[in-house]
């Protein structure tokens, strides 16, 4: 037994969260950030005011840190993260002797593959494929029961693969990357575009300012019925199993597993992704088409497998195995 | 020590060489078949009679099959191969008692990849990703040194990833498979489009008959300074650099190799491919863009590579892990 | 008064009638040809007998020739058709001596374009687009009255317009050309892909050899309420809609006018087209969409138009203004 | 002889110039609006100061408007224009009574094309197809030595063809349409996207704010040799050869122009566009692919083409004919 401290660090705010050996979330605390400008001390001392409130003063065995940023091959610095101050400095050390525990780190869209395949949708299973659906889209590919982190620890930049030679501009510098067609940008595109055009509720709920409308405006619209934004659901759906497809013919996993704020939209952007997942795998007519299922873990999901992946270090190693 | 013999069962032919150890091919003999009517009998009496010989008469401690098919979880039996006349029969069984040895069978592009990880281009690497140019695109996935087969055994059909929406049609009923724009296929009929109309040394090779030209042909006319057949191999390779930038930001291998009859053109055909995966790739400004290498073991790659999965096989698990 | 009779000169059949001046057709006889290998003298002999034929043997004041090809300034000379013997000779001037006539002639897409706007779907219309969807698409344009030939003959070749870059491989050399997605072949081929794994009575009706499906099956079997023909409806009418909204951008014409032998379908394939060109012209809200209608004059549009050309060029000007 | 005086009202200036019969532009003025938010009255105090000047105190004989937006039928009223405030009422009457002169009122572009065939690049040619590349793409027809309106005086509107499916989104609400890839507009998205990975000069024209890169400095920066610069001029050259191609197919003009203030560049424009025109032009091997010359009124164009069209109008009928 021990007391686990999951943390997801993202470029707005602090996570955390304290992790029972089950992989229950005994209780969180959310600390905001204030945004791309912050220093790395304050992210630091928000992060150990953070796990030392959750863990309710108590000496802590360990925490995991779920990071959006690419983590370098020794688990101790963040080397690259657009939104996090971190540009390699020895992360897990500082904040190790900061803390006085144990201090893991890894790559959140890791974590979260991590947890849904160890206490999520993905129990028992030996492979899995976890998209989330956020801004843009994240993942990870879980083989063998294990998080495959690739190389350079770089697998699961699955928003960028390329789906529309040509296609829409997207900030990474090149065009048709898949998040420009599924994600939350998207739905909100989807639905900007229509704003002038064709009647929606949407106009209301942005005041008439195309440039207020947001992802979640489209989810409660799409609930109440409106046309315009279960559009834009049906759309970022099809998408999403278009790309799927492309996956389960590199990848063939056991299962496909989507989470994300974009995610808590269900069947209605799960039945399209079925569909044209279906449609757009080769063979489907001699195989399984894998399972699509909605994540299980909803945003907790990141700072519950930092904990796990702090839990399975305790023999020095990592990885649960 | 022991006598290992690997077999290559295609749709029109057997290829089978006896391999020492070290993965080195000692000799091999090569059977045609008659292609895609013949029975199950047929190919099965090619195969024993083809090991008999490249053994010289002698005992084999085991087999490997590389097959052009879809070989079920177990290992013994191949459940889908449009072009061998196998469906589901326990091959592994028949030729076992056949050849009085141990027996093992996987698929074609699986032994390559495993190959090509012990012996081959990518030996010493932890992960690689194997892509076979032939009529179509065929390949494999390394991960922590073993071939990743997928949940139903049917990872690496790369081929039929989309690439272009509403794209070319594709045998397998899509449209837009990568394999429509990079592969021997593509070599062709990129050159065919331009015989009326670019002055080419093609028109001569085929006789003024588009339906005779042939991938070698393309080959040959590039190596001579052929204009179009140049060009067809600057599209089939900017279009292979496009599919792996997918690929790699994915699953981030530590090392690319190209095999296949196509990939005989060496750079003519990887140079182009590397320019367009690093244009393609995303933030390949901020990681390593993993080597991109020609196949080391040639069209033996298969057999090979069955025949190291035999010796793997020694203690009973089918792979050398 | 006058004896006006048009022939319409395809590759394989040759369709001559005698049209009133108020371009009713009175009669019509149509005659076989070999197809591609037949020589002029053939070619020129059947037309002369069915001529002479329909004509009833009386004298006739005018004969007007549609012919599939491009026709030069003078109106004198086929110059290049690819199913069609000619290649440049003073046809007009031939046939005008054997026929004891007045002899004019025309592309028979523009000859259906000044039927259809003469007396047909069209009338009364200062200006309109008529795409003719066979094997491939045609068409014409008529503007202020009149059908617009081009500077040098060659307007109206919609067809290898391209809608998908990188898209469908033509027999142009080209890819992406719109006939591969809305025409008669587009149809068929939607429907082949389909044979082996959507449950369809074309799969009988081809007697299970994907190469003997042809349109009229998958207009039959649309007919009869069968999904995967009316899915090939819906897709070559949305693809129809697609270009038709980029041809409505450029003229801003009064009319749309579908014609060809895929037109027989009606509003199977017009209600999908009419959609998409809605969602796709740019400004449809600020302007009216054009109406898009079937051809009235079905198969012999072409031959009535030749003879209506014939009438015109009465007083020496080739064209009614 | 007469004193006509040609005014181009675009969003942001007033453009008036004295032309004389021969279409030379004897003198002009040059007034900045306040932008969109200014009211008609503004606008037509502008016209009239700015005719009053130019005509130096003198009596006017006709006044020839173009304006950048859409105008009724009857040339008197502006029915939809986004960048300026008339929204249909009688602008010909109101400034007629004003400036005590006739005036005609026209679209910008239509202005421009009748210039160019007037008096410009296309002197003598019977038919021509203008395209402008500014912010967007704009253009027009000429046939049979007349600009082709339209049946709603909305023909022209090249710029929203769609020349990618599920392309770049338009501010238009659709995707690919062809100004997102080649236009000003297109030039500066394509050398922002290099910004902060290839080296150019552009940083430090921008100062290192993508957001302050404009046309100008892209045209400046490929003249110095810069080679992101002259990529951007190679992109979109190239979709405006392809672009091209599809109108040249429908419409088989004599000659094609084109104007703008990309098209400054010439030839580095230019020289991509012929060569991308020659191969997506189908059938470009049997016909003249047409010229494709640079305007040659420069920026003036709209307003002497109103002129003209002012000129013309005398005897009553808005076109010369």
């Amino acid at each position: 037994m021990g007391r686990w401290v999951g943390v997801d660090v993202g470029g707005t705010k602090v996570l955390a969260g304290l992790v029972a050996d089950t992989g229950e979330l005994l209780r969180s605390v959310r600390r905001s950030t204030p945004g791309r400008l912050v220093s790395a001390e304050v992210v630091e001392d928000t992060i150990v005011s953070a796990v030392t409130e959750v863990a309710g003063g108590e000496p802590v065995t360990a925490v995991g840190l779920a990071a959006a940023g690419f983590v370098d091959g020794s688990g101790g610095r963040v080397v690259f993260a657009p939104h996090l101050p971190w540009r390699g400095e020895d992360v897990r050390s500082r904040l190790s002797t900061r803390l006085d525990a144990r201090v893991v780190l890894d790559n959140d869209a890791t974590c979260a593959a991590h947890a849904e395949a160890t206490y999520g949708a993905g129990r028992g299973m030996s492979s899995l494929l976890l998209v989330t659906l956020g801004t843009g889209i994240g993942g990870g590919l879980v083989l063998d029961g294990r998080v495959w982190r690739g190389d350079q620890g770089m697998a699961g930049e699955f928003g960028h693969m390329q789906v529309v030679p040509d296609g829409a501009p997207c900030e990474c510098g090149r065009r048709g990357c898949w998040e420009q067609y599924s994600s939350g940008s998207a739905l909100v595109r989807y639905a900007r575009a229509r704003l002038g055009t064709d009647p929606t509720v949407l106009t209301e709920l942005c005041e008439g300012d195309p440039e207020r409308l947001t992802g979640p405006m489209v989810t409660a619209a799409a609930e109440d019925g409106d046309l315009v934004a279960r559009g834009a659901f049906t759309s970022v759906g099809r998408w999403l199993g278009v790309g799927l497809a492309n996956l389960v013919a590199a990848f063939d996993p056991a299962l496909i597993v989507v989470g994300g704020g974009v995610s808590v939209a269900g069947d209605r952007l799960l039945e399209p992704a079925r569909e044209a997942l279906g449609r757009s795998l080769v063979g489907a007519e001699h195989r399984e088409v894998p399972p699509l299922v909605p994540a299980a873990l909803g945003p907790e999901a990141g700072l519950i497998g930092a904990a796990a992946l702090a839990m399975a270090a305790r023999g020095g190693s990592v990885d649960p195995g």
